[in-house]
């Protein structure tokens, strides 16, 4: 069987151009097979700028598009014709096993629950990106989805976070550690200590509580936490990388030496940036839900398309969904 | 009445020698009267090495020292003899008003708590940072204090950096926000959601929820949330700030360019650096206890001591303390 890769090449900050571009860069590169949904003639318009195997893209128009105003479940349930929801429909009936898009965090984690519907025994799916550290990335799980989490949910995102970790990012045997905060409270919050006990018996290499300041160390492979932490660890890394850029830029121009050592240091900023940009890892991948959902950055360029097509085709080929299931069966059946 | 400050001058990483230095600037410079808490021996070998008002120095001999790995609350009840237990008691027995200690944090808010006691009604005291953002410095509330907070604590955590942020930092009518997630749920959770309608009714200029990754940008004076998630963003700032100078430094040393470019940016680097040292901005209140009590960065290098001291002379000056339990007297009243 083939796998296909349904993209919604509406979404995003940078629009159908460049989705497409990143598109054909991930045809051309990786010999994957896509689905485009979108605006038929505009899809079109951009297909025919470029050489690439025929065979390897198809087309399903939409003529609607979920913008990043729109309520995220009422959008899934009104917008039918969107490109988002038709996307997820291609997987829920296996056309497609995998979906990517840039669009409306929301209505995606919504409209996936709701279509594409969860797997067996998940009680709730989780956003799981990969955050920039000193040494590799790592998996935070779950970075948004739910604000209000159970210690069992809790539980499930590490099993499912260690999946991902050994079989897209091939880290053998992935180091799972429970998000807790330093001295001040070293038992951490009610949810911390309900969970703890939980990781310590899923089939994981969990070492325990890991200290948010220590999170970027890169020393742990996977991050587990509340939806609500999660989202704030993912954040307060965007907020203060941005802040600090700023800040430097504005001491860099204070002087003429200054700007003359920001231009031999050109290239050092470009490559700490890079270092630093969630969009080189790709998109995050809605884990828990019954087939590959993948939610790019909004801002994601085409680069960060393709990389995001090539971490679905990973996802697909490792059967993550898959060995995410069987797990959840084995606890269970443990029990 | 001279108002008195305590100082634990056997707490922190660097020792009792870089303590005393700082609040040997602090009496030269602000003319305060200072207790000095310690092992009295080791104490006046340091004094006997500078010049200053011998009027503006008292001691208080404590033989023992309670470390960072001492267990919280322990340490409080059994280390009578503590640097620590014996500062807080000066402030119970109103010979000092207020008390610096950059020694265990949990010990500190347990003892403070435990010695001190909490200013009447207030539920939970909370720790309150000041964070440095792209203008001025943020106050955080509760960074780390309380772990499993209910929405009452919250309203009480905006009503004290309130105050805090007005009489201390100098801002007029200061924007109080509520730490909330971004769009993947824009209600946030059920503690924010239930805080949110609490805060709206507090005497305080309360504009509403505000978007993490908006925390640096230094729009709100003053950021509410439960200590758990305070910490987090806390922890994640120094963690992030830690990995950018890092990486950044290896980025540096790559080649002969490079290390040229650093060279005619060492100043700028340093600024950079300095804006985003927590300890330029002195230590972090406890807010809700029936006293002054400062918790000091553990690595306070002296200046960072005298900017404590400034920090407490201000709290006392504009009587926080009586304002605070004013303004949660009126609140009840109200009802």
């Amino acid at each position: 069987m083939i796998l296909k890769i349904a993209v919604d090449v509406m979404s995003g900050d940078h629009g159908i151009k460049n989705n497409i571009d990143g598109c054909i860069q991930a045809v051309n590169e990786f010999g994957v097979s896509l689905i485009l949904v979108g605006k038929e003639n505009e899809i079109n318009t951009e297909l025919n700028k470029y050489n690439y195997d025929k065979k390897l893209i198809e087309i399903i128009n939409a003529q609607d598009v979920i913008t990043n105003e729109d309520k995220a479940g009422m959008s899934i349930r009104k917008k039918k014709e969107s490109s988002m929801v038709k996307a997820l429909y291609l997987v829920k009936e296996d056309i497609a096993q995998g979906v990517i898009s840039s669009g409306n965090t929301g209505a995606l984690l919504s409209g996936a629950t709701l279509i594409v519907g969860r797997i067996k025994g998940i009680k709730r799916p989780a956003l799981a990106p990969i955050i920039p550290t000193e040494k590799d990335g790592a998996v935070l799980i779950d970075a948004g989805a739910n604000v209000d989490s159970k210690a069992k949910y809790l539980q499930q995102f590490g099993i499912m976070g260690s999946i991902y970790a050994e079989k897209v990012l091939k880290k053998n045997n992935p180091k799972v550690g429970l998000a807790n905060i330093g001295e001040e409270a070293t038992k951490g919050n009610l949810l911390v200590r309900e969970a703890f006990p939980l990781l310590e018996e899923a089939p994981i290499n969990f070492i325990g509580s890991i200290e948010i300041r220590d999170v970027f160390l890169g020393d742990t492979n996977v991050i587990v936490c509340d939806g609500f932490v999660g989202n704030t660890i993912l954040k307060v890394g965007e907020g203060l990388a941005k802040t600090i850029f700023k800040t430097l830029k504005m001491e860099l121009l204070k002087s003429f030496k200054s700007k003359i050592g920001a231009f031999l240091l050109k290239d050092s900023f470009r490559s700490l940036k890079a270092h630093l940009d969630y969009t080189e890892y790709g998109g995050a991948p809605f884990l828990g839900v019954n087939g590959c959902v993948i939610k790019a950055h909004g801002s994601s360029d085409a680069k960060a398309i393709k990389n995001a097509i090539r971490q679905a085709k990973d996802y697909l080929e490792n059967e993550v969904t898959k060995e995410i299931g069987k797990a959840i069966r084995e606890i269970e059946e443990a029990k």
